[in-house]
């Protein structure tokens, strides 16, 4: 995938997405819908509930708002991933990033509103995204801080669909999230 | 508000709602949507993004979907709520407390959708809450923990609605959460 951009993955039930950060220092947002009924989605909300942890690794399952399992994560070089902000959007760079002036951006949400629009998802049902690789910390006072992806070229994060899904994935259009480049990222079906 | 049940709230943009802890270490959840169009909700996502920390306390702005700002907190005794986790629903039950061996417990999502449903809102539009009260830390590794929370007798946590909402409002029916005893909220609208 070029850098800044997003495709639709489609998943049967046992396949397997690899996701590779093939240059290093670089997100993937991830988001998921069941294909017999769109409206049952990834819910971060009960993935970090159900798993009791903000850093999914191997062995954790991804989770819906109904509270079916969607996928397991079976592979993991790197172990920092975030699930508690949403996918970039126009509204982040206008709102968190002043030095853009307001200008058209790409971004993860628009990536994802295409990536899935074929497939009849609405973008009010793209909520918090699995952010792959990207790497937030929070202070004992709640703040938080983004550091660079800490991952290297070759670094992977995979999971098996539990499930037939849709998959949006994005290569994250954030500089500030990417170590001042986005770059592109990787992904095969097995 | 009785223990284990949940509001609708209807809002004016201006009005203020005060959430009271009249007992002390008691969880409130509360979601909302906006009056002119209930696809645009509450983002807990992008409301942890925008402003920057996962503990939102006095002069935050609860954002929606769609990076509208919904309310700001106006005053908040207690400084420590959750925003990362979604509301107790019987699959928390059923998956995380094995204790209750699957029998039917109240809980926060079912008194949501109950609050929520005659103005429209469905189940699967109810996302991860703002969890007034709720003390829920995580380690540098990621796990999570969820204390007693640290409110006493007469807490508050308040909010001024910037456009007209129907709020959601719990007394949360999770005893883990709640100090081993499920205890009444009080709230009110001025």
């Amino acid at each position: 995938m070029a850098p800044q951009t997003g495709v639709l993955v489609p998943l049967a039930a046992g396949q397997v997405l690899e996701v590779v950060d093939p240059c290093g220092e670089q997100v993937s947002d991830f988001y998921a819908v069941m294909q017999d009924d769109i409206a049952e989605c990834f819910s971060a909300g009960r993935t970090v509930d159900y798993n009791n942890t903000l850093y999914p690794s191997t062995g954790h399952r991804l989770w819906s708002n109904r509270s079916s399992v969607m996928a397991t994560i079976v592979a993991d070089s790197v172990g920092i991933h975030d699930m508690t902000v949403t996918p970039c959007s126009q509204q982040t760079f206008d709102i968190l990033y002043p030095e853009f002036d307001g200008a058209p951006h790409p971004s993860c949400f628009a990536n994802l509103c295409g990536a899935l629009e074929p497939v009849g998802v609405a973008p009010d049902h793209i909520g918090t995204t699995l952010n792959i690789f990207m790497d937030v910390w929070t202070s004992p006072d709640g703040e938080l801080h983004i550091d660079p992806p800490p991952t290297q070229a070759g670094d992977v994060f995979a999971i098996r669909a539990e499930a037939d899904l849709f998959v949006g994935l994005t290569a994250c259009s954030a500089e500030k999230s990417n170590a001042g480049v986005c770059k592109p990222i990787d992904y095969r079906v097995r």
